[in-house]
Order: C-alpha cells, then structure tokens, then sequence
C-alpha cells in the first residue's frame, strides 16, 4: 500500500471543524469525498489535529493509504478540482509506511491574529478578532513567557474535554506576541495543545490587558488549574492553525 | 429636515447588491432596518450606487432625511452596534439639504483585484479573483488606457441592462494596471459606469493577455458597440467600489 501525505490549508469559517461529524459538514468530510472520487473508492483520512468550528490552517496534513497507482501531481490536481474554494491542497507525496499526519506530530504552532482598530474591517470577518481598545503587545508578550515550559493546562482547556484526557500536561515551547501596524500577531508552539487552550491563552492575555487578571493570577491558575482564574475563551475567528512540526 | 450623510464599507458576500429587492437580502435592507430600529420610524435611505450581487465597497455614501435630533456620533455609534459584521460605518455627519448621494456624485473610482497565483489563497475567496495563468500588467496597462476617454460603452454593458439607459456614453478619467507582489491591480474611475462595465473592461484586459482578443478588438468594440468583440463579464468577487467623489 502506499501512504500519502497531504498539505493542505483552508478557511474553517464554513466548516464544524477538520474532524467529520454525524450531523455537521466538516473538513474531513468534504476532503474524503472529493478523494473518493478521484479514487473511485471510498477512503478515510488522518488529520493531525482537531480543531473548532471557525478555525482556520495555513498548514494542516492528513495522510491516507492507497494501492491506487495515481501520482502525486495527479491527486493534488484532482483535489483541488473538486475541492471547494475554501480548502486548497498546497502539497501532496509519497510517506514512509508508518507515517501518521496525528501521531508523528512532534508539535504544532497555532497564530491568533487581533485587529486592534477603532472601526472594525469588513474584510477581516471570520479572519481575525476585532478589539477596538488599547493593546500594550510588550506587557501581554511579557505575560505570554510565564506559559512556556511543562505545566498542567487544566484551567485552559473546556470543561467538558478534560474527562477525556489522560493528561493536562503539555510543554509550550514559545509564545510571542507582536505588533506590525494594527495587526496584533500571538504565536505560540508546544508539543500538544488541549481543547480551547490557545483560545483561553489568549483571551488571558487579553484580559492581563484590561486589567480583568494579573500575572500572579496567570500563575496560580497554572498551579492550581482553576479555570476560573483563567480568562474566557475568545472566539475562534483569529486562530490559525500555522505550522505542524515532525 | 436634517439631511444626514453617511459613508460605509461592506464586503459584498453575503449581499444581492446594494439596492433594494423583493425577494432578496440587499445591503439597503438590512441598513434600513438597521436604522429604522434607531430612529423608531420607517426611514429611506438614497445609495450612491447600486453595485452587483458579491461586490464589495470600501467607500460607499448614502443619505437620507429625518427630523429627529440624534446626534451624528450617536447614529454612527448606533449603526455599527446594529449592523452585521460584514457592513461598517466609517462617517456620519450633517449634509447641506439639497446633497444626494447618488444624484450627487461626480464620479467614482473602482479596484478589481487579482490574486496572480498557481495556488489560489483560501483565506482570498470572495475578496479576489484567483488567476494562475501568466499576467503581463504592463500590456494590461498599455491596453487600459485605450478606455480613457468620452466613448459609448455599449459593448461593456450587460444586454439587459440597455434598454432602461437613456445613454450608454461614459468618460473614463483614467485606467491602471499595477503589480505588487502577487497582487494584480486594476484601478478606473470615471464619471459612471455601466451595468458590469467594470468587469467586463477588466475581463476584456485578461482575453487581451491570453491572447484571446486584440487591442485593436478593443478600439473597434468601442466604435462598433458590438457585445462579442469585447472580453467576458469576470467575477464580482475582485470587484471594489473605492472612492465616491462629490
């Protein structure tokens, strides 16, 4: 059989997510179709992540098996034939054997994008968070260094997700934030992210800004996992998922 | 009466175009609504334009009357609470009581983007139109200026839409094509448009480039008026209304 690994980046604002759903329209889905076709035979793919409704991937892979002898260049140019404009396959190849896009993933980069103006931009809907009051980047950026290292996440991820997990402990190996003009830019990798965590990492950060938490409270709540100690999960509009490591 | 004038942006996605209609959700709609829930009274309001259904306009006026005595910051504040994300109001202020945002206007400025790329952008759809084949925007450029000028622009104009014009005689003021980075830029203005005048003229430059007319099909559709000689009605997903000049 052969395996392939499959680049691909989409625009999640029409999408419950990557992974397929019983009763929602999900990327998975959509990319598992358009495959059958090409394949003329029904295929299941594995992501490397999850993530929300509304997120979006300037790089996400998914790899699959087939004893089919289509190549690459064939496969991506069919994909994207009959993928939807919001999902574009940037990459396809031949893996070794044991690739798995989800579990060889040695880490991920996710970006959450603000737009800090005034007026909200009409363009910008469903592709970045607007926040219209100040935003100091040097003292969120500040904040943003106490979440690197291994600690146990609990209070930044969903209440409902963590009965499912065997571990709340992940390593985040960078978080920086940045200013270019009215973009304000968070990048933040790690070796595992829970569900919500950049989201709650975030809109932590965010209310440091406003006054709503302090750092010591950011600290607590990585000693005690007290979500309420945390910040509120911002929407998902400005995250990206950005890069996956292997 | 105060005569109030007010100046919007919206991306066109979701939209019929600007005007009015029965059967489907317009821009106009969905401001008066917006308004007539602010003022507490029915309200009209009166477009500079009426832009296609998926133009978007980063500049756009319209003005209507009332009596009561909101204050400008008020409305603006108001408007922007109660409108959707994807339309914003960007000025409010008081206008003489003869100004009429369409009978006005003394001209208009349009941009068509284009995304000259192998791969289309996801996170672009709706706000440019992908083009992967070669662009030359310096030919483009030399062709564009042959629009320049007073012509009848019968050959740029949708077939259904001629019948309600009284004259299908327009000036272009001036027609560019420039490249920046990925990004192709074709920017006319002008004294008015007609129906799809703008697409069709941009997607006549595109035929030009791939060879599929000449420049000296483009001088004979301006003479002759003849529909066939002129290029095809492109998309309006690349289409913005730039600037309204009073």
């Amino acid at each position: 059989m052969r395996n392939i690994k499959v680049c691909i980046a989409y625009h999640g604002g029409a999408y419950h997510g990557f992974q397929r759903q019983k009763n929602a329209i999900t990327v998975q889905q959509t990319i598992e179709e358009a495959l059958a076709k090409i394949l003329g035979e029904p295929v299941g793919i594995n992501g490397c992540s999850r993530t929300d409704t509304g997120v979006h991937a300037r790089e996400f892979y998914f790899n699959f098996l087939t004893g089919l002898p289509i190549p690459c260049d064939g496969l991506k140019a069919g994909m994207n034939a009959l993928l939807p404009e919001d999902i574009a396959v940037l990459s396809c190849e031949e893996a070794e054997e044991n690739f798995h896009a989800r579990y060889c993933a040695k880490g991920k980069e996710y970006v959450y994008l603000v737009k800090n103006t005034p007026q909200r931009d009409v363009f910008l809907q469903k592709l970045a968070l607007h926040y219209p009051k100040k935003l100091d980047e040097q003292s969120m950026g500040r904040a943003a260094k106490l979440f690197i290292g291994e600690h146990d996440f609990s209070a930044f991820c969903k209440a409902e997700a963590k009965a499912h997990l065997k571990s709340t402990v992940r390593t985040v190996y960078d978080f920086r934030v940045e200013r270019n003009g009215n973009d304000v830019i968070f990048t933040v990798s790690g070796n595992g992210f829970l569900h919500n965590m950049v989201r709650i990492m975030v809109g932590t950060l965010l209310y440091i800004n406003e006054g709503k938490r302090t750092e010591a409270d950011l600290i607590r709540s990585l000693q005690t996992g007290e979500r309420a100690d945390a910040g509120k999960t911002i929407s998902p509009c400005g995250l990206y998922l950005n890069k996956v490591y292997y």
